[in-house]
């Protein structure tokens, strides 16, 4: 017999998760480690105690839930992604990965089927980095890429930590975070980008992540009144940083298809209209596949950085946010996703992931791939991110085949 | 007999005003209608009063501290600037006017010269602009050119509007803000630009001031996530705010060596390192002292914004925050300088001010002009502001002459 999943079920709960914190242009704001954060964790978990699973949660909030398999001796296989939001995120960006899985275990449990292996949902802190840098902190964490205590200190803007944020909100758990044996970790995620779409194929069989490198450029320079002053005699950082983000954006081009450059926030001070500032900080994120190309992209980065604030008689620093290589994926989890899609006699598509996920944390430990499906214009981090229920039910039907057959076997 | 002011005390005047908000650097930070500004305006007022001055406040919290004349039918002479500072401002910009104000009326006082005509100190409200936009609000409602409801609602960064500020810290006064008859208003100042420290001149005949636009320029994206979005798809504000911002920097080449292009603050949302941003917002202020130069700097940044803007495929609007047309000041007003600054034997140069001045808006209803000195390597609207103690007292000299003049006829 062949278990079909429920795409209605799965539909309804990702519309119920997507009130909490719903934004007034249909989509969510629901970010990490918030009071709507914790309505979202307290959601899933019921739903997964309703049929019998089993909680844990560890030292960084990350929760896993459990479905007993024949043997628990073995080791479980994961699946998983993250609740948190952008500030002005969507309904479907990691929520669809996490409730995904918890769709699997529903068709699992009304079918009343077992599995030899325990099959377990993830759902990991802090994945999109908005209000606590870096991004994917949670994984990042238990994979042993950051310490707990690097973890837990992590401050927002207005200066709360991660430790005091899970504590306030009830998921500060005594799980050690770390690594425990995993017999295969499959993350269902929506493209966050055009290919998909423009390909019109439902599925995409992910085979890596893209590298990708944080920074914060500061540049310091010197405030003087802006009557008086002649632009000769300035140090203005907003002069640099504008001939610097145009020769990034050259750099892209040199770099072109893959590569990418973006420039997501600018802070100046004082900010005073009728003041050259003082200082200027840059948020500059670059990615590329080649983990060779994105060397040469961050050798440029800091060439141009350099000759330009030379010019333009300013001061500048590099800070090193991240630097995330870049990643492929197991052999093993990518031929049951493609077995898994196949027999399903949906299109596929086998390409990189051009956004950072918890995938590149877990895969240094265990094994690990990933499922596409398409999102409509290829938008995230976005209210406006949409996919069409069909997709959404085709991309469950791919991870309940993968599942299956590594907890079968 | 001629009169000589005291120096000294001028300056210690001076150094007790800059204990109220002094930051670390030696700097001053007090804005517009905060508590210490209030502190400063009480510490001003209570100067005045000790030599017998009559204290009157308007509606916009303008102070006006009189000593009679012999004839108290006929109009003062008006001296004075303002009180409030930049976030990282001096301890001389608009406080030496003030200050040096007081000083020729304890030089009056002291000596027990009666003047014709009534003589007072004004401190105008909100000049910087740092905190209430636009800059030098209290004159120009007074002068006319705002009205007494857009001039008390204008917001602050937290929304408190100066009609609550000026209740808040007891500066909402009752007589009206309007122009009164005046026989010549003086206003000294630094020069807050460095051509009179390079030609080693201690004072400046100012015969006019720069004409200045402040705008909003915004810019509206596509905020999408950072990785998988191909360069060519996106709409991205801070593409176009680079490009727009080196063609504006080019613009001012094409006008120089006066004309100033300043960018003093910048604002991303939604401000996440990993999304291209929504919407981006940059302070444009554009200066000449040729109003038809001026004119086209104008009509070509529009130019600009608009080919840009369609070249990136974003959507712009430009908010006009502020048009200030240059000013030439009275002739009367400017011959009463020359002499004055004659009769001390001190160099002078004359020349047009870089910076607006309340005297802007008080020379649209009465004969005005302005006297400059010159500042430390031209800095000012920075903690590291610095004048000379004998510079200090040769403006304060050059006023009193001034003055004197022009209220004993």
């Amino acid at each position: 017999m062949k278990l079909k999943i429920n795409g209605e079920r799965l539909w309804s709960s990702l519309m119920e998760m997507a009130k909490i914190g719903a934004t007034e242009k249909g989509g969510c704001n629901r970010q990490a480690l918030t009071d709507l954060d914790k309505q979202g964790r307290d959601l899933f978990v019921k739903w997964c105690q309703e049929i019998g699973c089993e909680r844990r949660i560890d030292q960084m909030g990350n929760i896993f839930m459990r479905r007993k398999g024949t043997d628990n001796t073995l080791p479980p296989v994961l699946m998983g992604s993250h609740l948190d939001t952008q500030p002005t995120g969507g309904k479907f960006d990691g929520v669809y990965g996490v409730l995904a899985g918890l769709e699997v275990l529903r068709t699992l449990d009304e079918t009343d089927t077992h599995t030899l292996h325990p099959i377990e949902v993830a759902v990991w802190t802090n994945e999109e980095g908005a209000r606590f840098s870096p991004a994917m902190i949670g994984s990042g964490v238990w994979s042993g890429d950051f310490s707990l205590e690097y973890g837990l200190q992590r401050t927002d803007k207005g200066g709360a930590t991660i430790a005091q944020e899970l504590e306030r909100i009830g998921y500060a758990g005594e799980c050690p975070c770390e690594p425990f044996p995993i017999k295969a970790a499959f993350e269902l995620h929506i493209e966050q980008g055009p290919i998909l779409e423009s390909l019109n194929k439902p599925i995409g069989v992910v085979k890596g992540v893209q590298g990708m490198r944080w920074y914060d450029l500061v540049i310091h320079g010197q405030p003087v009144h802006a009557g008086p002053t002649p632009m000769e005699q300035r140090h203005d950082p907003v002069k640099a940083a504008a001939r610097i983000i145009q020769q990034l954006y050259s750099l892209a081009d040199e770099f072109a298809p893959q590569a990418r450059a973006t420039f997501g926030d600018i802070n100046v001070s004082p900010g005073s209209r009728n003041t050259v500032p003082e200082k200027l900080t840059l948020t500059v994120d670059l990615r590329h596949p080649n983990q060779e190309m994105l060397k040469q992209m961050d050798e440029k980065f800091r060439q141009i950085s350099s000759s330009v604030c030379a010019e333009c008689s300013v001061q500048f620093e590099i800070l090193d946010e991240w630097d995330s290589p870049a990643v492929e994926f197991n052999k093993h989890c990518i031929d049951a996703v493609r077995a898994s899609v196949a027999a399903t006699g949906l299109a596929y598509e086998e390409m990189f992931s051009g956004a950072g996920h918890d995938s590149v944390y877990v895969s240094r430990v265990a094994p690990t791939s990933m499922i596409f499906i398409p999102c409509e214009n290829g938008i995230s981090h976005n209210e406006a991110e949409n996919v069409t229920p069909e997709d959404i039910t085709s991309g469950c039907q791919v991870l309940l085949g993968a599942v299956l057959t590594l907890a079968t076997q």
